[in-house]
């Protein structure tokens, strides 16, 4: 799986990391577990900083995407993933909030902002988790 | 319409505050072409730099959510918000996508997502912009 980083992006990059890392779990492109590079080499990789790649590492294990294995390095989780809790829709709907703010000032209605998460389903699920 | 600032999050606090400003438009706590603090004060309150609200404020502006006259100051929109383009579609879809794939992962299906965004959507829809 090709991962790609703006440098130029207010985006942090081991945000940027972390969400193509869920990405690809989400469309297929990564398999439950499937080895991910170690943190060293994907740095390396991608001229980053090890401990960027350590965070976003960090992060995916703390919220169920991988496991980090001693041996085994960085994998994808095998097992199924952490449910979606209370936590899970709270945070959901914090991140949702601004984005729903902004579609409702340019008149975008409820309808035409569920067309577009629809289109997103559709382009994550060829192929992937629970296809 | 009280701001408030989370120090710790990792979203820059300059995006926190365009948020909540379109929030605010969106909810119509801030009515259209109302006055906004002006940068000097409003860093003062929240106690955070002049640059980070002027940041803000200008990217406010770019967006067409406010304006800003050189003697009245910074204003909400008094006339019609921008529309919804092409480019608006774009990066809504980039932000969302993030947001849908953790939802497919943790097995959140369209119709759930969609849920919480017609929650989102009758949050802000008391007295909001179009109400």
């Amino acid at each position: 799986m090709l991962i790609r980083i703006d440098l130029q992006s207010d985006e942090p990059i081991y945000v940027q990391l972390f969400n193509q890392i869920v990405e690809g779990i989400a469309s297929g492109a990564l398999r439950p577990g499937e080895t991910l590079p170690s943190v060293r080499s994907l740095a390396a990789d991608l001229g980053i900083n090890l401990h960027t790649v350590g965070k976003a590492y960090t992060q995916l294990r703390q919220e169920g995407y991988i496991q980090i294995h001693r041996q085994k390095g960085a994998l994808v989780q095998p097992g199924p993933m952490p449910e979606a809790d209370g936590e899970f829709f709270g945070k959901l709907e914090k991140r949702l909030r601004p984005l729903v703010a902004e579609a409702i000032c340019r008149g975008v209605d409820e309808r035409r902002f569920c067309e577009v998460c629809g289109r997103l389903y559709r382009q994550f699920g060829k192929g992937g988790v629970g296809a």
